[in-house]
């Protein structure tokens, strides 16, 4: 129930519903810049280890709760837990990216992955949700997530992270039939697995599109774009008497603001390349916009931080409708005295557009 | 003397000038896909030494116009030319990126900062320019280009090729003054440069903003824009009777195309996130527009690479101020037989645009 959550301005700005001050939290907020997070992450062994812990990934998720006065948690976790919960073998090689075991080239590939069952496979996630919404106390949202169909197919194909993303282009290129086959397992299988979490307590779920941004206009949106908006029909939408809202964020997405607003979604999610202000008079009527500081502004100093909030928040403007965030994860460098600026300059600058 | 170029489709299509058909040529045409290219980059022995010798470099500018019909010729070079010449030591390590030296960190260091004379330093790419210039005998225009102030900066700041910006990005935020006199040296730099070119018989500019899409919309307008303008103003539009044509290409900078428009350039570089015909709508009354077709559309079958190419054309449509081109350099993956595939399509499914 809505009524129950002590700060629930992040759902309401969602919904575009009246706020006192803009609600704030950040992309990988529980993250390398913290020092906590580090011994965490060095107790638990290996990145997997500490997803695959509920205790541990609870204890992460709320440890910069505990040092910022933030607006949402958001769920501990890696957006690739659906391919390895397939059967692909994932493992992270120190000081690298993502690497597969096994990968997808075809549609024999295609036809023999399951789809995992979220509360067998993918338990562990289930029961952090459950863990870290009871240690949340209804202070905060807790917020699911995923990976994008399109975007878990660009690891799960290319077997790791990639530049030019040259084998799945073949793919598309060459045999869209296979990759749709592909696809439309995702799209079914993060449903499934989004849906899975809101029952086990998340308030809000987002699709991370990392890499629908690399795509020419029409393949993003057959390609990427489509398999989302499946998702945000078959999402609960109501659950328990609750709204479910759901953002989608294309990194790179900036040029097709119309087409995401079209899929249903409640809010887009915008890198720092966009200009707010604009976002907001192209689809502001549809849906709300999360955004959009470049983290990088978190390596300067806490006035041109406080600059960059009070000049975000003005672009954005009057009502709601903005969930203040920035444009793409924070990154390990940031010191996190400077994170204490950036989310109280939010909560101090904000209240005047909301009266 | 325009009229002296047996084929000037492109500079043409450029000053959206009546053509027969769309011209083509492909960014990064003289490269690694070609077993030519690699032979000849054997005999020179490193990367920079075929970017310094004058006959290597015109013979692999003109290794892929023996192969494809191809409308216009490109400088063999490199954008870290400029760098290079102000002494900051520019390396290649084998499968590596370019590596300078040294670096540009404080204001001190770009005080120190000499702007280099292209005849003296950099004589050795206006010698390339006139080599190729003779040896083309005025079959097609000749293309010479620099890196944007911008792209150039991050290079040196950063030391080399960079993911995240955050050397350059801390000097944005932190430093903007030191930063701004990189960029306005380097924006005279550039202005030198390529009116040098010129004078060595380049027909028209290409400027390459590689970097300039990591920004956020206003630093996009004051670190890259502001610069690239200036070269624009700087740069001989007319030269011994002939019109000098001005193409900005900034990667990822779909969503700025009426303020790159605004600073009076002849043409805009698009990549392949892009609709044309958005594009076209947007700015095509002021400027020719260039692109953009996938550059992995060239791993995919002659069919999909001849419906890819339809499509385009079909996305600007009727008339001229369209140059086809990929929407990035060409990979070193693809198979030169399906260059001569594109090349073709191009010239067989336009000139119905053009009655």
């Amino acid at each position: 129930m809505m009524q129950t959550l002590k700060n629930d301005r992040y759902l309401r700005a969602l919904l575009r519903q009246p706020v006192d001050s803009t609600p704030v939290w950040m992309m990988r907020q529980a993250g390398r810049y913290l020092p906590e997070y580090r011994e965490t992450r060095t107790k638990a062994g290996d990145f997997m280890a500490l997803c695959q812990n509920p205790e541990l990934a609870c204890e992460v998720t709320l440890q910069p709760l505990r040092r910022y006065a933030l607006d949402a948690a958001i769920l501990f976790s890696d957006i690739l837990t659906i391919p390895d919960a397939m059967g692909l073998g994932l493992s992270f090689g120190t000081g690298e990216g993502p690497k597969f075991a096994k990968t997808i080239a075809n549609q024999r590939d295609v036809t023999h992955l399951p789809i995992p069952d979220p509360e067998s496979e993918l338990r562990y996630v289930m029961d952090a949700v459950r863990t870290i919404k009871r240690e949340l106390h209804q202070s905060v949202p807790l917020i699911g997530f995923s990976g994008s169909p399109w975007t878990l197919a660009t690891y799960m194909v290319e077997g790791g992270s990639s530049k030019q993303f040259s084998r799945i282009k073949q793919m598309m290129y060459t045999d869209p039939t296979v990759l749709h086959g592909l696809l439309e397992k995702l799209a079914t299988s993060v449903t499934q697995y989004v849906n899975a979490q809101i029952e086990a307590g998340a308030d809000a779920i987002m699709i991370f599109d990392t890499w629908g941004g690399v795509l020419a206009h029409q393949c993003y949106l057959d390609f990427s774009l489509q398999y989302m908006a499946r998702i945000v029909e078959g999402i609960h939408r109501q659950y328990q008497g609750k709204q479910i809202p759901v953002t989608l964020f294309t990194k790179g997405g900036g040029q097709w603001l119309e087409a995401i607003a079209a899929t249903g979604c409640d809010a887009i999610g915008l890198d720092w390349t966009v200009n707010l202000s604009d976002a907001r008079q192209r689809v502001g009527h549809q849906v709300a916009l999360q955004g959009n500081m470049d983290p990088a502004v978190l390596y300067a100093s806490d006035e041109v931080i406080r600059e960059n909030v009070a000049r975000i928040l003005g672009e954005f403007g009057q009502g709601s409708g903005h969930v203040f965030n920035l444009g793409h994860g924070i990154t390990p460098e940031v010191n996190p005295d400077r994170v204490s600026t950036f989310i109280n300059a939010v909560h101090e600058y904000s209240p005047k557009y909301h009266v």
